[in-house]
């Protein structure tokens, strides 16, 4: 996607350079600025000091520091121990160990001298998948918007609402609920996105803003307390969300505070959709609510927040009496049948088990 | 209620003396300080700096003011001046004008040497009223939250979940929803309240934690968004709000985020009462939804937030890219369908037409 008119991935690599160049995500949304990774050592700090964030990237940046700490020194031992180094850096992130399992398998057959290679090639090709399974995700779900724009004769923008970051800096690039609204942007589909700051850590109000306004698609930051308001007023017309697991049964663990923004959508028949990977479902698991357990996180992300002072410097503060407590639930669980659908790779499936088993039926 | 063990007012006159002292919340959470108020021009400007705030505890301090306007010069003509400047200090709060006007029907009639005694015995009276209602209100709620706790055997505190702040420093003593909470409490009810932090003003952060925590109530600050969440898991028993408006079929017109723990609240079977005086009720208006206009806030609300830095000043940092426009709706509507009842200081209705007849006859 764009940044002030140029096009950007999240990560890339120059040619054959044993090297890779990511966007400092530290700074955002404050400053846009680059940084290589010269080596394993850069890579892993820059997956602890969330340099990249968003499980998809974080799994790419990992297989090419495997493949970078295989051009330094190619052998059994360091192999095991890059492996281990990188997969401590994140110890949550599923995603980093299976990227990082992928390239230990496509190399460990190889003689040494060609490891790096075969390492790379493969860091390129998990890369290009991420692209290409979210360009035909955000195809899908394009269409829904094109429907909506059709059925409103065309007369005036989509509303989206959707709920923290789900961009293309999450992911190489594109981005899932994101993904879907630039797909659309970019075929010519007027779009308008209602923006959910998405408390306690605000990656709504300082990433999606950042990503929508860098690339030119209009949109407006709203508290999370909004959303059923407007809704109330016919002025959201479809809400877009991510997923950080979907179980067999179609119930949907994503950012806290989806599950109202689906309640809302269905006391106001506004279509609610997950926009997720088939590699986002859980099929060992079915009832979300009671089995999937949620993190929590520390008070002070609810307590205190960081943001820009009026001298440009950034300074973090507390916005409580001193000693208050807070609880930080990082995610809820949406009831499938509270979902008009779940978008993914292969198109729409109803949030359901028959309805997933009808796109994925190698896993019936 | 009290501070540190202490009781106090939002504010109170001394004896007979022609002055009030109130709280100064505009240091608050973060400082704890009484200021005096010796003339009409130190009312009108704690009125205007927000020093004093909430529609009740507004209306007083008008009303106090004007009677110190007396004092200085009980003349017909000072009585007007007073009036109009009291009366533009919040050019939106009813209450104030409510309050202005029955002081000034009081004394109308008096002779001017009699005027200042006549204006700060009304104001006393409306001091004396604000408690009392709010009391009476409280005791009504408190039944319900002792009920909770005797179906469950006393072998828990009650978990209430509360949004903004409806407490005693937005009226004289005890407050709406969060006036059930101390009365359940002080009448040793053990209770737990969840704390929306209400975004964007944050009251709920600010001033409903700086409350619980300096009465002695147990309470956990969490995000707005995270409600839901612990109503999926039992551990909200009963939600407690206030009201700006309810209208005459029982919607409530709230701070905005209420109507989406409504929903929730519904879809968990978790009740949920609106607490206020009947002075909130509308009684020429039907379906709030339609009806009420919403408010329409600054964007800087959203995108800025003070807080004390390190170093213990109060910053106001960026929270957004640069030039980020919010949209900042103040309040919503929910719908007297998604209500479990109305906390009134003549016990509970159901939110109904009929409902609210049954206990306010006057009005059919």
């Amino acid at each position: 996607m764009k940044v002030d008119g140029v096009a950007y991935r999240s990560i890339w690599r120059e040619g054959e350079a044993a090297s890779v160049v990511v966007v400092d995500q530290t700074l955002l949304p404050h400053r846009f600025e680059t940084l290589r990774l010269e080596n394993v050592a850069d890579a892993i700090d820059a997956i602890k000091r969330m340099v990249v964030r968003g499980a998809p990237l974080i799994g790419v940046t990992g297989a090419y520091g495997l493949a970078m700490a295989l051009h330094d020194d190619p052998s059994d031992d360091n192999l095991a121990a890059a492996f281990a180094a990188l997969n401590a850096a994140r110890p949550t992130a599923v995603n980093l160990r299976w990227a990082l399992e992928i390239v230990r398998d496509a190399v460990a057959a190889v003689p040494p001298g060609a490891r790096a290679a075969a390492a790379f090639a493969t860091a390129d090709r998990l890369h290009a998948e991420d692209i290409a399974t979210n360009g035909t995700m955000a195809a899908h779900g394009a269409r829904l918007i094109r429907e909506i724009w059709e059925a409103n004769g065309r007369s005036r923008p989509v509303n989206i609402l959707t709920h923290c970051n789900t961009g293309w800096i999450a992911c190489v690039d594109w981005g899932t609920a994101l993904g879907v609204v630039y797909h659309a942007h970019d075929s010519g589909i007027p779009v308008h996105v209602w923006v959910d700051e998405t408390r306690p850590r605000n990656q709504g109000a300082s990433l999606t803003t950042w990503e929508l306004g860098s690339h030119g698609v209009p949109h407006t930051l709203i508290a999370d307390n909004a959303g059923g308001h407007l809704m109330q007023h016919g002025a959201v017309d479809i809400c877009l969300v991510g997923a950080d697991r979907v179980t067999a049964h179609g119930d949907a663990c994503n950012k806290i505070g989806t599950y109202l923004k689906a309640l809302a959508a269905r006391d106001n028949n506004v279509p609610f959709y997950v926009v997720m990977p088939s590699s986002t479902i859980d099929w060992r698991i079915g009832d979300g609510v009671k089995e999937i357990e949620i993190e929590e996180r520390a008070s002070d992300e609810v307590t205190h927040i960081a943001g820009v002072a009026g001298d440009g410097t950034i300074v973090k503060v507390r916005l409580t009496p001193k000693g208050t407590r807070a609880a930080n639930p990082a995610f809820d669980v949406t009831p499938a049948r509270l979902l008009t659908g779940l978008v993914t790779e292969r198109g729409v499936a109803k949030a359901s088990r028959d309805g997933m088993l009808a796109l994925f039926p190698e896993r019936a």
